[in-house]
């Protein structure tokens, strides 16, 4: 059986200007190989409801499970909840259990539960809460999709409690070679390698290094004795190189 | 006159497996922002001809100009170039600037140019070559489309040298002030002036340094005088606040 599928929607006009640079992508991908589950796109939208809306939505029908990171503060730019709601065609308003934990943690913060921050109890309906044990504000999960945070240390709690919820695949594996040749000296025989064994997925990657030019080829899937078949076919085409 | 848009499309199985955390993105934005061009989108998707097609025919319809990377060296799985032959609906061969360039190269090198190498040879038809100062297999332009190369020094080169071909616009240009203050205590009154300011970007960005909650607060637009009014505002504001 094909493992489940999932895609990532990252939200945020501060990554398409270059301001910060996204780790959450990185994370999440390394997160979904180890249970199983492929990251099969990724898109990056501005906050502009209407782009994320329409992305959201394709991602939604065409993967199994859909991540979406960024959008979910207290300010006038944090529209994801709102964009997720119009998404799904349903309201959205704060709600007590959300504002419950708000108000909890501003009392322990000494904080003020201010407008502002009672946007972030604004839960469409239908959704259920992810939890958030950095600083409370929680995420959401409505039909197949998890709107998480953008700060990095709540996208990667979130995920945390959010992965064991899904069903998983058999997780894929790897193994790498690294082969002192240039890419286009063995490209051919990775040709061959990738041809005799059509479920693995054969990738290369070169580098120079002090003055030496080679290549990392990985090999993976699902299969352990097919990746060792094709390891040990591709040490033995190259006798030099170092697992 | 709003300024031109561009969007990315990053090809490859790598970045969504987490074997590498692409770096292109992050330059292209920094690049595009000097330029005047808004990067307002970017897909990653995997080495797959109809899904680069798919997303490459919906990116180059929607912005001014598309700039892909990855996928266009010399193995079986780099298959985008006759994807966007395929994409444009184009032919796609061996052509024989290209092939005198990998010619030379090699010959250099002392390198055979044999039938992997002179995959990096063919281009779709009707194409301009984008010359590769690193590794001379070239990248290349189609109609508003520019596809390069994913290893980060080659992309970078290559971005250096299609960027002064394209019409920018007004340079973006931003300012930042850090606020001692958690970002659900300042939220109000930068919705305040966002709604001031409405041809501006106001972004917030909360920390935790030292214990202590704080927010960067970064302005963004075209127009410099503006950004120092908001910013004048912000200030009188937060008197506390460092620039």
């Amino acid at each position: 059986m094909a493992n489940p599928t999932a895609a990532m929607l990252v939200i945020g006009d501060e990554i398409l200007s270059g301001r910060t640079r996204d780790s959450n992508m990185h994370f999440l991908a390394g997160a979904l190989v180890k249970h199983g589950i492929k990251l099969a796109e990724v898109r990056i939208v501005p906050d502009d409801q209407e782009r994320i809306v329409t992305a959201l939505n394709a991602l939604r029908e065409g993967y199994d499970s859909v991540f979406t990171s960024g959008g979910i503060g207290p300010t006038h730019d944090d529209i994801t909840a709102d964009a997720v709601a119009a998404a799904f065609g349903v309201g959205i308003d704060v709600r007590e259990d959300a504002r419950a934990i708000m108000g909890a943690y501003c009392e322990k913060m000494g904080r003020e539960l201010n407008e502002s921050r009672l946007r972030m109890a604004r839960i469409p309906e239908g959704a259920a809460l992810i939890d958030n044990p950095i600083s409370a504000a929680p995420g959401f999960s409505i039909g197949n999709v998890h709107v998480m945070a953008g700060v990095p240390a709540i996208f990667e709690a979130m995920v945390a409690s959010v992965l064991p919820t899904l069903t998983g695949g058999t997780a894929l594996m790897s193994q790498n070679l690294t082969i002192r040749r240039a890419e286009g000296d063995i490209a051919g025989d990775l040709r061959t390698l990738a041809n005799e064994f059509p479920d693995l997925s054969i990738g290369s990657y070169p580098f120079v290094r002090d003055g030496i030019y080679g290549t990392n080829v990985v090999i993976r899937g699902t299969d352990g004795t097919q990746i060792d078949a094709a390891m040990a076919r591709l040490c033995a085409r190259f006798p030099e190189a170092v697992a």
